[in-house]
């Protein structure tokens, strides 16, 4: 028979995947003999079941279920629902990767009305007791039978107002009956029947609840934000109870054996005294630090010290250790690597090679190559910070400096970013609800919630700039104000947040790019020596292509010289172009741009050098060309000498239903070759400059856009060719060079044996690509995309990351088509997708020769093509 | 060494590849004994070898043509050159597939001044000699030399009037020696030396000439239309020349061997006495009837006849026949299949298996599936007829009853078209030049020429409506009027041609659907037997479907919802429903609209019966349906009681930059699903309605179009099986019915298998998966395609056939995944391509299991579809 559940003693952290990542490790930290109360974990196998069979536990899993009860009752000498010595204990998910406060955890199951009364008696604090029993019902009643939390809160809040206390704490047992008589009078009056007093019901309905969680929205929407599949499911883990809030001999803390912010040296964290663990993380008391804990439990703490290295060791990296203390004995609740800010990554990465606990590839596989983003991120610029005003200090939860303006809830900054909009979250404390607005917003404030609270993890883990705990401020998030002192700030206006000080400054404070410290220049430099995939950068022009550089680029993979004809001045001259049939003019416009074209390229191969440059010839439909306004139709006309009737009927010819699909790319080239030629002059004759004045040899790669037909690009190759060859015979000289062609036209794909006949390289442009084979204009595509993602059609955004099943597919086929008959063929991306993660994993498996991406993803796509070529070792 | 040069008693039938098809029928002739000029065939090889060798004959296949002369001289006994007894040729062009008009052809070649002189003395006719001298200048100074033919006929014409003839033929010895002076003086001022006295120099650049219109605009052109490869390269024949104008007992004609344009049995034909072959074919002289030469030549008629019989039997097709008479001696200069009329096609197909000479296999392949269309065309609507003014009458060259605007040159004819207008083009005579104007139009319509005119052939071969040799009517080509007695027309009116009856009616006349006569049914049974491929139509109401069935449909493959939406009366509800937020009122739409819904689909079922019908949810984009007037918006604001500013708004919001790539399709469903709910209840309410009531058995195909994500799929067919659910509950009864999807985004093709897990059909929409593979929005690609095919880069319409190297591909690649998920899953295409002979011809080879077109297109799918199972074998 198949095992769905294991004690922690059966288990270890190797089996992550059945027992998920709390469970692998409860039982790992059980086998290497540390103090964790016992328990069992059902596994994700089990949920899986569940699902597939219409939301029941199936009888041989109830049956485990109970058998390895009846062993933690063994184990610990306690009994369920035994009223002299009754066992207790804590439900929680735990999945295969980390969801944050995306599950729902239940403690103290297993009280009743009459095991409270007999916890009481054992344990001689009937405060405690009922305490816990009034804990539990409120958590089991918002979680398990799904009844507002609210109006649990309501009933206390109102016990708590009628006696003047600030705390729960403040409570006398008397109050806390009286609370208890209320909540189940609730839950009478919410699901028309009592509130359960059997245990093994209570133990079932809290593991369907876990289950059932799996699916919640916020657990559906993390999953997407992290990709995470859907199918995994979640394990669940029954442990026995021990209680932080047993009085002052007690407590509960949650710890990291590093600096999550920075990444130092040395134990830092929070507890709390006699409470237990979800009051340190919801914020709702503010901790102290764990440092403090030395005084108020001196042997407790030397010991846990000892266990956080042990466990550091044991697992290889920084660990987040929750603990209890129950009557001043130490138990571990959970261990697991910690999260924290890429500047932290770093330095721990760094480090820990050097302490010989990890060799160069594990650390190169320690940084999140997204999570980087953050190094790479703007700070203030330093005049512009001078001038500003400081509003109010908080916590640095996570670092960065953003600007932008307040909004008071998830909804109003989502809709603000969807119109463009930079957007601050602004929330007295943030909730799991609160989710997508966080997403959406460039940086989040809350006014309460420590360093662990839900605003700081998660504004982390996503890279978001986040300051917590700003106690100076008042949010209203009725009335849509933040409020400091007297300055009275409404929706709409702007702030500034610094993530790494924690400083909050009134109005918008300009950014300036960042410098890249020692540790990440280290690390990068690891990267580099393990990947093979060469990761080049998309610019268009001097200013790019030097930021690019910086960040380690070593090339150019992508110059779209459509920008220099967009120019104001310049646009004039196509316009004329376009909108005569006289060639004489369409050459006498080109040879006006010619020189402008040349000093451009120029100025990008002089900052290049020997690294490569790949400028892809015009790659513009007529539409982007045409006039708008009346007063440009008018001063056109003016200009061409035309009657403004005659230009606007042309105008109306030319435009189009569907742009995207029209005239465009190299089909404008075949109908104006005289463009491709006067392009390719001014490529060529930009590089011969470069020879003959510095002696530099620039070996430019001629790209053409939009190919789908064979023919289509050996008749464009042969203008290029032609003029090439018209510039050596003139000048005198010759110069290395390729001619290639994008991929982004599903044909080009389908057809690129007979394309790599003459072209030398592929470059595959993958937005244009995915919108082909998605039939989806990108601009159009917004809402639908957001539509399918919310009726989870999409897992993720086509244009964020490649589609492997569909784009991937048309991508490996070029490439094996192309190497067919060109085996030397030169491959490479470069859609916005080149600078993500999964896409770049995807390039190195297709066998790619490089990816492009902009500047400031180049060294995101470093990393993870380092990544990848270790993932395939 | 390789030959490349062959005698006509060297080759056979066999050989069309290498010696083109008039050279391998006059090899074939000769070896079985017929009187045909002893000559030799320059075969293709050495064509193509010309063009790989810089347009050069190499030195071998030069020896070899000179060895074969020789030999010609042996046997003729005369020698080339020799002023005593030349050797005269001709010289002509001979591909593999005939391409009539599209190359030239050489006379008399071998003539000089003394040649010229011999033969003057050897023939005792020095008018002949001269005359033949006087054709052969100006024949090679056209073709070889390419001085306009004008110029020559200016000075013939210059001549004629001098001497008030006219015809040649009526010109004197003297006359013709000045004019052959003239000849030789425009030959030496256009190419700027003499003509050529050096019969071998003569022969090989003749030769080259021909290779060189293999190349040249028309014949181009001409393979573009007919999907001819131009790898294949030309042959050329070289025959000793007989002279059909040695006198009155010399003559030339053209014969069929059966009526071409009706196939009744008996020979067909027209020939000239004292003439030479190409003023038969140039109709400047008006021929006699092919029967008179019973008269004439009664002897050699006798053997004509014979002749023709035997080579019909030893071809076993019907024979176009050219010949020649030398002084009561009869010479045959080339047999080949000939062209004829659909009609005609099916009657001798239908005759021949009766007679015994091919069987039905053969007989279905003896039809051009687009010909057929001719038998298909609409005829003229009876009463309109009665009321209609006739022109006049001209000769029935090619059947069909078209009404159009009269144009007058090419020109004119092909602008007008590509306006979109039905053009009529009408002219004195045609020539090849006017062949891009003759496709443009609906009809043709020439004041001269024969039967076997230019104008006649050419119209036959593409199956348009033409009438020639309509000598009441004066054509007048630079004043662009037709005029007729004292009615004249001008550019742009209408006039209607009845190309059966030859006769010219003024104005507009309406047209009728054709009756499919008895011939064509026995050879439509006969492919029906043969095929594999079932043929279903697309058909959106009763009366198509009616059509559909009448030409032979089994099935509807496309039904499209949307026409039913787009009614004008339909069409402010789902605007409303689009521009609302409100629920209610979207249900209210939709329920107003279910009803309607409901009778157009009982209406189809009731008419298809036992025959499946495929009905396609609505695929509309919001761009559609948005009003495009002030006045449709006001209408509409006031209709839905909002302002019109904001409605303006709504609507701005919705429009989109790119629609078909846009918000469409099952898109749509996903956000509206009650839309596709409506219509699932729609589709299924109609089929329980006709269980219900006549007790038929409709098995209802729902199709979801643009579906991209099997995810997609999966989300629609969940609605349509819950809403049959509810309906098959409600009505207490079930009915069988499938769900399947169209294939028209890349996406779907390329990952066919997960999709084809769930649906239960694929159809292939090939216009959007054609779109979409080369990025070409179809109605803004029309200028590019244009372009494209003017510079070779595209051979073919990827919109007409469909696209194997690419857009194939993606079928091919669905066709297998699909299968390897659900072998039994039905395929079908219900793209335009659908009823393109080729395109059929693909989709029986990839294993589809049905084709669906346009009604009329239906019959021509059945034949490709018989011919390609034929091929198969």
């Amino acid at each position: 028979m198949r095992k769905f559940v294991y004690s922690f003693n059966e288990g270890s952290r190797d089996m992550r995947n059945l027992l998920g990542g709390k469970g692998a490790n409860l039982a790992e930290m059980t086998q290497i003999g540390l103090p964790v109360p016992f328990g069992f974990t059902v596994t994700t196998e089990a949920c899986n079941r569940y699902y597939h069979e219409e939301c029941k536990i199936a009888e041989d899993i109830i049956d485990q279920i109970f058998e390895k009860l009846s062993e933690l009752e063994n184990v610990t000498g306690k009994v369920f629902g035994d009223v002299s010595n009754p066992l207790l204990v804590s439900v929680r998910s735990g999945s295969v990767f980390s969801m944050p406060g995306m599950m729902d955890t239940i403690l103290n199951l297993g009280l009743n009305d009459e095991t409270t009364a007999g916890l009481a008696k054992l344990t001689e604090n009937e405060r405690f007791a009922y305490d816990s029993y009034r804990r539990f019902i409120q958590m089991f009643g918002d979680v398990v039978l799904e009844i507002p939390k609210s109006k649990f809160e309501d009933i206390l809040n109102e016990k708590n107002q009628e006696k003047n206390g600030k705390y729960d704490v403040d409570l006398a047992t008397e109050d806390l009956k009286e609370i208890i008589s209320s909540y189940k009078e609730l839950v009478r009056n919410e699901i028309g029947r009592d509130f359960t007093q059997n245990p093994k019901e209570q133990l079932m309905e809290a593991i369907m609840a876990v289950f059932r969680s799996w699916n919640n929205e916020r657990a559906i929407l993390y999953r997407q934000l992290n990709n995470i599949s859907s199918d995994l499911g979640t394990a669940v883990n029954v442990q026995s109870m021990v209680f932080g809030n047993m009085g002052d001999n007690s407590g509960t803390g949650v710890a990291f054996t590093r600096d999550p912010i920075n990444g130092q040296h040395g134990i830092f964290g929070e507890f709390l005294i006699n409470a237990q663990g979800e009051e340190v993380v919801s914020g709702i008391r503010t901790p102290q630090p764990i440092s403090e804990m030395a005084e108020a439990f001196p042997d407790v703490y030397k010991e846990f010290l000892r266990i956080a290295q042990l466990l550091e060791k044991h697992f290889t990296d920084m660990q987040n250790i929750e603990f209890t203390v129950e009557k001043n004995k130490l138990f571990l609740l959970q261990s697991r690597n910690a999260k924290r800010t890429a500047e932290a990554a770093v330095k721990i990465a760094v480090d820990m090679e050097l302490e010989g606990l990890i060799d160069k590839k594990t650390a190169v596989t320690r940084l999140e190559p997204t999570q980087i983003t953050q190094l790479l991120h703007p700070k203030f610029e330093e005049e512009d910070l001078i001038k500003a005003v400081k509003l109010a200090k908080g916590l640095p939860a996570s670092p960065g400096a953003v600007t932008g303006k307040i909004y008071f809830n998830a909804r109003d900054a989502e809709t603000a970013a969807i119109n463009g909009e930079k957007v601050i979250l602004t929330r007295i404390e943030t909730s799991p609800e609160d989710l997508a607005g966080m997403v959406a917003a460039e940086g989040i404030l809350t006014a309460r919630g420590g360093m662990t609270s839900h605003a700081a993890v998660v504004a982390r883990g996503m890279g978001r700039c986040c300051i917590v705990g700003c106690s100076e401020i008042i949010v209203d998030e009725e009335q849509k104000t933040l409020i400091i002192g007297n300055i009275v700030l409404t929706e709409g206006q702007y702030i500034s947040l610094d993530g790494t000080s924690g400083i909050v400054y009134k109005g918008h404070v300009k950014t300036v790019a960042p410098e890249l410290s020692g540790n990440f220049g280290t690390i990068m430099k690891w990267a580099d020596e393990i990947r093979t995939l060469k990761v080049r950068t998309n610019a268009d022009n001097l200013q790019e292509a030097k930021l690019a550089l910086d960040f380690g680029a070593e090339g150019i993979g992508l110059c779209r010289t459509e920008r220099m004809f967009l120019v104001e001045s310049k646009i004039s001259l196509i316009r004329k172009m376009i909108l005569t049939d006289n060639e004489d003019k369409i050459r006498e416009a080109l040879l006006q741009l010619l020189p402008y074209q040349k000093k451009e390229f120029k100025s990008i191969y002089e900052v290049m050098r020997d690294k490569p440059v790949t400028i892809r010839l015009l790659d513009l439909s007529f539409d982007e060309f045409l006039p708008d306004t009346t007063d440009e139709i008018e001063q056109l006309a003016k200009q061409m000498n035309v009657p403004c009737n005659d230009l606007i009927k042309r105008i109306e010819e030319l435009r189009e239903s569907n742009p995207m699909l029209g005239y465009r790319g190299c089909r404008l080239a075949v109908t104006y070759p005289d463009i491709a030629a006067m392009q390719t002059e001014a490529i060529i004759l930009a590089a011969i400059e470069l020879k003959k004045e510095n002696n530099l040899d620039i070996v430019p790669e001629i790209m053409v856009p939009m190919v789908g037909l064979a023919k289509e690009f050996t008749f464009i190759k042969k203008i290029v060719v032609d003029t090439i060859d018209r510039c050596f015979k003139k000048e005198n000289i010759t110069l290395n060079y390729t001619v290639g062609t994008m991929i982004e036209v599903p044909r080009a794909a389908l057809t690129a044996d007979e394309i790599a006949k003459e072209a030398e390289f592929f470059s595959f442009g993958t937005n244009d690509l995915t919108q082909l084979t998605f039939g989806f204009s990108r601009p159009d595509s917004v809402k639908v995309i957001q539509e399918y993602r919310d009726k989870l059609i999409f897992e993720d955004n086509p244009f964020e990351t490649i589609d492997k099943n569909g784009v991937g597919k048309l991508v490996n086929m070029a490439v094996e088509l192309g190497k067919s008959v060109r085996p030397n063929i030169r491959l490479g991306i470069c859609g916005e997708q080149g600078g993500d993660p999964r896409t770049v994993e995807f390039c190195h498996a297709a066998g790619l020769n490089y990816v492009s991406c902009s500047p400031y993803r180049v060294p995101i796509a470093r990393l993870a093509a380092a990544q990848a070529a270790i993932a395939e070792m």
